[in-house]
Protein backbone atom coordinates (compact mmCIF):
# COMPACT_ATOMS: atom_id res chain seq x y z
CA UNK A 1 0.00 0.00 0.00
CA UNK A 2 1.25 3.54 -0.66
CA UNK A 3 0.61 5.91 1.49
CA UNK A 4 1.34 9.86 0.51
CA UNK A 5 1.78 12.43 2.20
CA UNK A 6 2.25 15.82 1.78
CA UNK A 7 4.29 18.18 4.32
CA UNK A 8 5.24 22.10 4.63
CA UNK A 9 8.82 23.11 4.28
CA UNK A 10 8.30 26.23 6.60
CA UNK A 11 10.16 28.27 3.99
CA UNK A 12 8.09 30.44 1.71
CA UNK A 13 5.39 27.88 1.53
CA UNK A 14 6.77 25.55 -0.31
CA UNK A 15 5.86 21.56 0.02
CA UNK A 16 7.26 18.11 -0.49
CA UNK A 17 5.02 14.79 -1.18
CA UNK A 18 6.59 12.03 0.46
CA UNK A 19 5.44 8.80 1.07
CA UNK A 20 5.99 6.15 4.40
CA UNK A 21 7.62 3.45 1.95
CA UNK A 22 10.08 5.55 0.74
CA UNK A 23 12.93 7.20 2.55
CA UNK A 24 11.58 10.75 4.36
CA UNK A 25 14.15 13.50 4.56
CA UNK A 26 15.17 13.87 7.95
CA UNK A 27 16.99 16.88 9.72
CA UNK A 28 20.44 16.07 8.29
CA UNK A 29 18.62 17.37 4.88
CA UNK A 30 17.13 20.86 6.19
CA UNK A 31 20.71 21.35 7.88
CA UNK A 32 22.53 20.65 4.67
CA UNK A 33 20.17 23.14 2.56
CA UNK A 34 21.20 25.75 5.37
CA UNK A 35 25.09 25.14 5.13
CA UNK A 36 25.36 25.59 1.88
CA UNK A 37 22.64 28.05 0.66
CA UNK A 38 25.37 30.86 1.84
CA UNK A 39 27.21 29.38 -1.27
CA UNK A 40 24.72 29.22 -3.65
CA UNK A 41 25.10 32.57 -5.35
CA UNK A 42 22.62 34.43 -7.77
CA UNK A 43 22.58 32.83 -11.12
CA UNK A 44 24.12 29.51 -9.53
CA UNK A 45 23.72 26.14 -11.36
CA UNK A 46 23.08 23.21 -8.79
CA UNK A 47 23.24 19.65 -8.41
CA UNK A 48 22.06 17.42 -5.79
CA UNK A 49 23.59 13.92 -6.27
CA UNK A 50 21.15 11.45 -4.44
CA UNK A 51 18.07 13.98 -4.54
CA UNK A 52 15.58 11.43 -3.10
CA UNK A 53 12.08 13.14 -3.18
CA UNK A 54 13.63 15.97 -3.92
CA UNK A 55 14.33 18.09 -0.45
CA UNK A 56 17.27 19.55 -1.48
CA UNK A 57 16.49 21.13 -4.42
CA UNK A 58 13.39 22.34 -3.11
CA UNK A 59 15.05 24.39 0.01
CA UNK A 60 17.46 25.95 -1.87
CA UNK A 61 14.89 26.99 -4.37
CA UNK A 62 13.13 28.80 -1.90
CA UNK A 63 16.30 29.55 0.21
CA UNK A 64 18.50 30.94 -2.80
CA UNK A 65 18.24 33.00 -6.16
CA UNK A 66 20.33 29.84 -8.23
CA UNK A 67 19.17 29.34 -11.56
CA UNK A 68 18.90 25.66 -11.96
CA UNK A 69 19.23 23.02 -9.74
CA UNK A 70 19.54 19.37 -11.53
CA UNK A 71 18.56 16.69 -8.78
CA UNK A 72 19.89 13.06 -9.56
CA UNK A 73 17.82 10.12 -8.57
CA UNK A 74 18.53 6.23 -8.74
CA UNK A 75 15.05 5.40 -8.27
CA UNK A 76 12.48 6.00 -10.84
CA UNK A 77 9.57 5.63 -7.90
CA UNK A 78 11.50 8.20 -5.77
CA UNK A 79 12.29 10.58 -8.97
CA UNK A 80 8.73 10.03 -9.68
CA UNK A 81 7.70 11.86 -6.31
CA UNK A 82 10.27 14.54 -6.64
CA UNK A 83 9.05 15.50 -9.89
CA UNK A 84 5.72 15.77 -8.58
CA UNK A 85 6.65 18.13 -6.20
CA UNK A 86 8.94 20.07 -8.21
CA UNK A 87 5.66 21.04 -10.29
CA UNK A 88 3.38 21.27 -6.74
CA UNK A 89 5.89 23.89 -5.81
CA UNK A 90 5.48 25.61 -9.77
CA UNK A 91 9.98 25.23 -9.61
CA UNK A 92 9.57 23.07 -13.06
CA UNK A 93 11.85 26.19 -14.93
CA UNK A 94 14.25 25.92 -12.25
CA UNK A 95 14.34 22.00 -10.85
CA UNK A 96 14.80 19.28 -13.08
CA UNK A 97 14.86 16.09 -11.97
CA UNK A 98 17.28 13.62 -13.81
CA UNK A 99 16.81 9.61 -13.61
CA UNK A 100 20.65 8.53 -13.31
CA UNK A 101 23.21 6.38 -11.72
CA UNK A 102 25.58 8.72 -10.14
CA UNK A 103 28.20 6.52 -11.09
CA UNK A 104 27.55 7.31 -14.84
CA UNK A 105 26.23 10.84 -14.44
CA UNK A 106 28.12 13.92 -15.63
CA UNK A 107 30.05 11.42 -18.12
CA UNK A 108 29.72 11.87 -22.06
CA UNK A 109 31.20 15.39 -24.21
CA UNK A 110 27.86 16.99 -23.47
CA UNK A 111 28.89 16.83 -19.86
CA UNK A 112 27.62 20.05 -18.03
CA UNK A 113 29.71 22.21 -15.56
CA UNK A 114 28.07 23.10 -11.98
CA UNK A 115 29.10 26.09 -9.26
CA UNK A 116 27.90 24.45 -6.29
CA UNK A 117 27.14 20.47 -5.85
CA UNK A 118 25.23 19.41 -2.50
CA UNK A 119 24.69 15.33 -1.23
CA UNK A 120 23.34 13.31 1.24
CA UNK A 121 24.85 10.35 0.14
CA UNK A 122 23.83 6.95 2.28
CA UNK A 123 25.95 6.78 5.43
CA UNK A 124 26.46 3.32 6.04
CA UNK A 125 28.99 0.86 4.62
CA UNK A 126 26.77 -2.57 3.97
CA UNK A 127 25.94 -4.17 6.83
CA UNK A 128 22.28 -5.70 7.72
CA UNK A 129 19.98 -4.04 5.46
CA UNK A 130 16.24 -5.04 6.42
CA UNK A 131 13.02 -3.13 5.67
CA UNK A 132 11.66 -1.26 2.31
CA UNK A 133 14.40 -1.98 -0.19
CA UNK A 134 13.96 2.27 -1.07
CA UNK A 135 14.86 2.74 2.11
CA UNK A 136 18.02 0.81 2.30
CA UNK A 137 19.53 2.51 -0.79
CA UNK A 138 19.01 6.14 0.94
CA UNK A 139 20.67 4.85 3.66
CA UNK A 140 23.18 2.21 3.16
CA UNK A 141 26.30 2.41 0.84
CA UNK A 142 24.36 -0.48 -1.89
CA UNK A 143 24.44 1.63 -5.15
CA UNK A 144 26.52 4.16 -4.44
CA UNK A 145 29.50 4.69 -2.13
CA UNK A 146 31.20 7.93 -0.71
CA UNK A 147 34.14 7.55 -3.51
CA UNK A 148 31.60 7.48 -5.78
CA UNK A 149 29.78 10.77 -5.15
CA UNK A 150 33.20 12.19 -5.04
CA UNK A 151 34.20 11.05 -8.41
CA UNK A 152 31.17 12.21 -9.59
CA UNK A 153 31.12 15.73 -8.02
CA UNK A 154 35.10 16.22 -9.15
CA UNK A 155 33.66 15.41 -12.97
CA UNK A 156 30.54 17.58 -12.87
CA UNK A 157 31.93 20.62 -10.72
CA UNK A 158 33.50 23.94 -11.94
CA UNK A 159 37.32 24.94 -10.98
CA UNK A 160 36.49 26.75 -7.70
CA UNK A 161 33.16 25.20 -7.39
CA UNK A 162 31.67 24.70 -3.87
CA UNK A 163 30.54 21.25 -2.95
CA UNK A 164 28.42 20.77 0.39
CA UNK A 165 27.60 17.40 2.06
CA UNK A 166 26.66 15.85 4.97
CA UNK A 167 27.96 12.69 6.61
CA UNK A 168 28.50 10.68 9.86
CA UNK A 169 31.52 11.58 12.25
CA UNK A 170 32.82 8.19 12.98
CA UNK A 171 34.00 8.26 8.83
CA UNK A 172 35.33 11.96 8.80
CA UNK A 173 39.10 10.93 8.42
CA UNK A 174 38.07 8.88 4.94
CA UNK A 175 35.55 11.81 4.00
CA UNK A 176 38.59 14.09 4.20
CA UNK A 177 41.45 11.73 2.44
CA UNK A 178 38.83 11.16 -0.66
CA UNK A 179 38.13 14.41 -1.38
CA UNK A 180 41.67 15.89 -1.22
CA UNK A 181 42.85 12.95 -3.36
CA UNK A 182 39.56 13.97 -5.69
CA UNK A 183 41.26 17.87 -5.70
CA UNK A 184 37.74 18.91 -3.05
CA UNK A 185 39.80 20.68 -0.53
CA UNK A 186 38.12 20.61 2.50
CA UNK A 187 37.54 24.07 3.82
CA UNK A 188 34.69 24.60 6.39
CA UNK A 189 33.45 21.70 8.85
CA UNK A 190 30.48 22.17 11.05
CA UNK A 191 29.78 19.41 14.08
CA UNK A 192 26.42 18.81 15.04
CA UNK A 193 25.80 17.70 18.11
CA UNK A 194 22.01 16.68 19.59
CA UNK A 195 23.07 18.57 23.35
CA UNK A 196 25.98 20.51 23.93
CA UNK A 197 27.37 17.73 26.53
CA UNK A 198 27.09 14.62 23.63
CA UNK A 199 29.22 13.41 20.71
CA UNK A 200 29.01 14.35 17.57
CA UNK A 201 26.05 13.13 15.29
CA UNK A 202 26.42 14.80 12.24
CA UNK A 203 29.23 16.52 9.78
CA UNK A 204 28.76 19.15 7.65
CA UNK A 205 31.52 19.76 5.11
CA UNK A 206 32.18 22.91 2.39
CA UNK A 207 34.95 21.70 -0.27
CA UNK A 208 36.23 23.54 -2.57
CA UNK A 209 37.82 22.43 -5.99
CA UNK A 210 41.34 23.13 -6.70
CA UNK A 211 41.30 25.26 -3.44
CA UNK A 212 44.24 25.62 -0.99
CA UNK A 213 44.64 23.64 2.24
CA UNK A 214 43.28 25.60 5.11
CA UNK A 215 40.57 24.36 7.26
CA UNK A 216 38.12 26.36 9.65
CA UNK A 217 36.23 23.81 12.46
CA UNK A 218 33.14 26.57 12.90
CA UNK A 219 30.97 26.94 16.46
CA UNK A 220 29.04 23.42 17.05
CA UNK A 221 25.50 23.54 15.85
CA UNK A 222 23.51 22.22 19.03
CA UNK A 223 20.42 20.63 18.57
CA UNK A 224 18.21 20.56 22.22
CA UNK A 225 18.49 22.75 24.83
CA UNK A 226 16.91 20.30 27.19
CA UNK A 227 15.11 17.08 26.52
CA UNK A 228 13.26 17.50 22.89
CA UNK A 229 13.58 21.55 22.96
CA UNK A 230 15.09 23.22 20.17
CA UNK A 231 18.41 25.69 20.37
CA UNK A 232 17.23 29.23 19.08
CA UNK A 233 19.86 28.46 16.40
CA UNK A 234 17.45 25.00 15.29
CA UNK A 235 14.09 26.84 15.70
CA UNK A 236 15.90 29.31 12.97
CA UNK A 237 16.93 26.78 10.46
CA UNK A 238 13.39 25.07 10.54
CA UNK A 239 11.48 28.29 10.41
CA UNK A 240 10.30 28.32 13.73
CA UNK A 241 8.99 31.19 15.72
CA UNK A 242 11.74 31.86 18.23
CA UNK B 1 69.27 38.44 30.93
CA UNK B 2 67.76 34.96 32.42
CA UNK B 3 64.85 35.48 34.45
CA UNK B 4 62.99 32.28 35.86
CA UNK B 5 60.22 31.40 37.66
CA UNK B 6 58.60 28.67 39.78
CA UNK B 7 54.53 27.97 38.79
CA UNK B 8 52.34 26.20 40.77
CA UNK B 9 50.56 23.77 38.61
CA UNK B 10 47.49 23.62 40.87
CA UNK B 11 47.63 20.11 40.81
CA UNK B 12 48.82 17.57 44.07
CA UNK B 13 51.65 20.83 44.94
CA UNK B 14 53.43 19.97 41.69
CA UNK B 15 55.39 23.28 40.52
CA UNK B 16 57.90 23.93 36.85
CA UNK B 17 60.42 26.32 36.40
CA UNK B 18 60.13 28.63 33.75
CA UNK B 19 62.03 30.92 32.09
CA UNK B 20 60.82 34.03 30.19
CA UNK B 21 63.22 34.02 27.37
CA UNK B 22 62.13 30.30 26.74
CA UNK B 23 58.77 28.83 25.48
CA UNK B 24 56.42 28.86 28.50
CA UNK B 25 53.09 26.36 28.62
CA UNK B 26 49.98 27.02 27.68
CA UNK B 27 46.49 26.01 28.13
CA UNK B 28 47.31 23.48 24.86
CA UNK B 29 49.45 21.64 27.56
CA UNK B 30 46.97 22.14 30.22
CA UNK B 31 44.26 20.48 27.93
CA UNK B 32 45.85 17.70 26.41
CA UNK B 33 47.18 16.49 29.74
CA UNK B 34 43.83 16.18 30.92
CA UNK B 35 42.76 14.29 27.43
CA UNK B 36 45.47 11.64 27.48
CA UNK B 37 45.12 10.75 31.23
CA UNK B 38 42.16 8.34 31.21
CA UNK B 39 44.13 6.56 28.27
CA UNK B 40 47.38 6.54 31.25
CA UNK B 41 47.13 3.07 33.37
CA UNK B 42 48.80 2.25 36.01
CA UNK B 43 52.37 0.86 35.27
CA UNK B 44 52.37 2.23 31.54
CA UNK B 45 55.21 3.24 30.05
CA UNK B 46 54.64 6.83 28.58
CA UNK B 47 57.13 9.26 26.25
CA UNK B 48 56.16 12.72 25.52
CA UNK B 49 57.72 14.01 22.31
CA UNK B 50 58.95 17.81 22.56
CA UNK B 51 58.75 18.14 25.81
CA UNK B 52 60.03 21.72 26.44
CA UNK B 53 60.18 22.51 30.16
CA UNK B 54 58.43 19.55 31.01
CA UNK B 55 55.16 20.42 31.68
CA UNK B 56 53.19 17.06 30.24
CA UNK B 57 55.81 14.72 32.18
CA UNK B 58 54.98 16.62 35.42
CA UNK B 59 50.96 17.21 34.73
CA UNK B 60 50.93 13.05 33.82
CA UNK B 61 53.05 12.42 37.11
CA UNK B 62 50.89 14.46 38.83
CA UNK B 63 47.54 13.13 37.48
CA UNK B 64 48.30 9.07 36.81
CA UNK B 65 49.76 5.81 38.34
CA UNK B 66 52.26 5.44 35.01
CA UNK B 67 55.29 3.62 35.93
CA UNK B 68 57.65 5.94 33.71
CA UNK B 69 57.50 8.74 31.85
CA UNK B 70 60.38 10.05 28.86
CA UNK B 71 60.01 13.27 27.83
CA UNK B 72 62.48 13.90 24.79
CA UNK B 73 63.80 17.52 23.98
CA UNK B 74 66.18 18.62 21.40
CA UNK B 75 67.90 21.97 23.03
CA UNK B 76 70.11 21.85 25.77
CA UNK B 77 68.76 24.88 28.05
CA UNK B 78 65.18 23.87 27.67
CA UNK B 79 66.23 20.39 28.92
CA UNK B 80 68.22 21.20 31.80
CA UNK B 81 65.07 23.75 33.22
CA UNK B 82 62.94 20.38 32.91
CA UNK B 83 65.38 18.28 34.85
CA UNK B 84 65.57 20.88 37.67
CA UNK B 85 61.57 21.07 37.66
CA UNK B 86 61.50 17.07 37.83
CA UNK B 87 64.32 17.70 40.94
CA UNK B 88 61.91 19.86 42.63
CA UNK B 89 58.87 17.73 42.56
CA UNK B 90 61.20 14.65 43.66
CA UNK B 91 60.00 12.83 40.51
CA UNK B 92 63.36 11.34 39.67
CA UNK B 93 62.22 7.86 39.69
CA UNK B 94 59.76 8.69 36.99
CA UNK B 95 60.25 10.91 34.94
CA UNK B 96 63.38 11.01 32.61
CA UNK B 97 64.37 13.85 29.97
CA UNK B 98 66.31 12.67 27.18
CA UNK B 99 68.39 15.50 25.17
CA UNK B 100 67.75 14.04 21.71
CA UNK B 101 66.53 14.77 18.40
CA UNK B 102 62.72 13.38 17.92
CA UNK B 103 63.95 12.51 14.59
CA UNK B 104 66.60 10.18 15.71
CA UNK B 105 65.31 9.12 18.79
CA UNK B 106 64.06 5.16 19.62
CA UNK B 107 66.41 4.06 16.98
CA UNK B 108 68.44 1.38 16.98
CA UNK B 109 67.89 -2.00 18.40
CA UNK B 110 68.07 -1.32 22.44
CA UNK B 111 64.54 1.05 21.33
CA UNK B 112 62.26 0.90 23.85
CA UNK B 113 57.94 0.87 23.45
CA UNK B 114 56.07 3.05 24.86
CA UNK B 115 52.15 2.36 26.15
CA UNK B 116 51.59 5.73 25.46
CA UNK B 117 52.97 8.64 23.36
CA UNK B 118 51.76 12.38 23.58
CA UNK B 119 52.97 15.20 21.91
CA UNK B 120 52.14 19.17 21.67
CA UNK B 121 54.55 19.61 18.83
CA UNK B 122 55.31 23.26 17.00
CA UNK B 123 51.80 24.05 15.29
CA UNK B 124 53.19 26.33 12.52
CA UNK B 125 55.00 25.64 9.10
CA UNK B 126 57.61 27.48 7.85
CA UNK B 127 56.47 31.37 7.62
CA UNK B 128 57.69 34.72 9.19
CA UNK B 129 59.94 33.75 12.61
CA UNK B 130 61.30 36.02 14.98
CA UNK B 131 61.63 36.94 18.49
CA UNK B 132 63.30 34.15 20.83
CA UNK B 133 65.04 31.28 19.02
CA UNK B 134 63.98 28.83 21.42
CA UNK B 135 60.44 30.22 21.25
CA UNK B 136 60.38 29.49 17.21
CA UNK B 137 61.82 26.22 17.70
CA UNK B 138 59.21 25.24 20.01
CA UNK B 139 56.21 26.90 18.06
CA UNK B 140 57.11 26.24 13.98
CA UNK B 141 58.44 23.36 12.33
CA UNK B 142 61.58 24.41 11.95
CA UNK B 143 63.33 20.83 13.53
CA UNK B 144 60.33 19.11 13.79
CA UNK B 145 57.32 18.92 11.64
CA UNK B 146 54.21 16.97 12.02
CA UNK B 147 55.40 14.15 9.60
CA UNK B 148 58.19 13.24 11.69
CA UNK B 149 56.62 13.49 15.24
CA UNK B 150 53.92 10.84 13.67
CA UNK B 151 57.03 8.67 12.30
CA UNK B 152 58.59 9.15 15.73
CA UNK B 153 55.76 7.83 17.47
CA UNK B 154 55.11 5.24 15.25
CA UNK B 155 58.31 3.89 15.60
CA UNK B 156 58.45 3.89 19.72
CA UNK B 157 54.88 2.95 20.33
CA UNK B 158 53.22 -0.39 21.26
CA UNK B 159 51.04 -2.34 18.88
CA UNK B 160 47.57 -1.19 20.06
CA UNK B 161 49.47 1.73 22.16
CA UNK B 162 47.65 5.41 22.24
CA UNK B 163 48.65 8.37 21.18
CA UNK B 164 47.58 12.00 22.01
CA UNK B 165 47.99 14.93 20.61
CA UNK B 166 46.97 18.36 20.35
CA UNK B 167 47.60 20.49 16.97
CA UNK B 168 45.24 23.61 15.16
CA UNK B 169 41.79 22.73 13.42
CA UNK B 170 43.17 24.17 9.86
CA UNK B 171 45.32 21.24 10.03
CA UNK B 172 42.56 18.82 10.81
CA UNK B 173 42.72 16.86 7.13
CA UNK B 174 46.89 16.07 7.13
CA UNK B 175 46.91 15.45 10.80
CA UNK B 176 44.45 12.58 10.48
CA UNK B 177 46.28 11.47 6.56
CA UNK B 178 49.25 11.42 8.52
CA UNK B 179 48.08 9.26 11.50
CA UNK B 180 46.27 6.94 9.61
CA UNK B 181 49.35 6.70 6.68
CA UNK B 182 51.47 5.76 9.91
CA UNK B 183 48.95 2.85 11.26
CA UNK B 184 48.00 5.48 14.24
CA UNK B 185 44.15 5.05 13.17
CA UNK B 186 42.36 8.01 14.99
CA UNK B 187 39.58 7.22 17.18
CA UNK B 188 38.52 10.10 19.28
CA UNK B 189 38.86 14.25 18.25
CA UNK B 190 37.93 16.54 20.73
CA UNK B 191 37.54 20.64 19.28
CA UNK B 192 38.30 23.42 21.95
CA UNK B 193 36.99 26.48 21.60
CA UNK B 194 37.45 29.72 23.31
CA UNK B 195 33.17 30.70 23.31
CA UNK B 196 30.32 27.97 22.36
CA UNK B 197 29.83 30.56 19.15
CA UNK B 198 33.28 30.72 18.09
CA UNK B 199 35.30 28.58 15.60
CA UNK B 200 38.08 26.08 17.06
CA UNK B 201 41.03 26.86 18.04
CA UNK B 202 42.82 23.69 18.70
CA UNK B 203 42.34 19.98 18.52
CA UNK B 204 42.72 16.74 20.76
CA UNK B 205 43.44 13.96 19.34
CA UNK B 206 43.92 10.32 20.08
CA UNK B 207 45.20 7.49 17.76
CA UNK B 208 45.61 3.79 18.55
CA UNK B 209 48.19 2.10 16.61
CA UNK B 210 46.76 -0.71 14.44
CA UNK B 211 43.21 0.54 15.68
CA UNK B 212 40.12 -0.40 13.72
CA UNK B 213 38.90 3.18 11.61
CA UNK B 214 35.92 4.37 13.92
CA UNK B 215 36.14 8.09 15.19
CA UNK B 216 34.24 9.45 17.88
CA UNK B 217 34.11 13.01 17.74
CA UNK B 218 32.83 14.18 21.49
CA UNK B 219 31.35 17.11 22.82
CA UNK B 220 33.03 20.29 22.49
CA UNK B 221 35.52 21.99 24.85
CA UNK B 222 34.43 25.75 25.48
CA UNK B 223 37.33 27.43 27.17
CA UNK B 224 35.31 30.60 28.26
CA UNK B 225 31.44 31.00 29.53
CA UNK B 226 31.68 35.17 29.02
CA UNK B 227 34.24 37.19 28.49
CA UNK B 228 37.84 35.76 30.34
CA UNK B 229 35.10 33.75 32.94
CA UNK B 230 36.15 30.09 32.71
CA UNK B 231 33.43 27.53 32.03
CA UNK B 232 32.99 25.26 34.98
CA UNK B 233 34.73 21.69 32.68
CA UNK B 234 37.67 24.40 32.34
CA UNK B 235 37.80 25.39 36.79
CA UNK B 236 37.83 21.74 37.12
CA UNK B 237 40.69 20.92 34.22
CA UNK B 238 42.59 24.06 35.78
CA UNK B 239 41.99 22.86 39.64
CA UNK B 240 40.39 25.42 40.44
CA UNK B 241 37.46 26.26 42.44
CA UNK B 242 33.85 25.86 40.75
Amino acid sequence: MVIERIDDLQCRGYRIIQDSEVFCFGIDAVLLADFACSGVREGAAVCDLGTGTGILPLLLAAKTDCARIVGVELQPRVAELARRSVALNGEEQRIEICLADIRDFGKGAAAQLFDVVVSNPPYMKGGLVSGSESRAIARHELYCDFEAVVAATARIIKSRGHFFLVHRPNRLPELLETLSRHHLEPKRLRLVHSYANAAANLVLLEAVKDGGSQLCIEAPLIVYKEKLQYTDELKKIYGLPQ
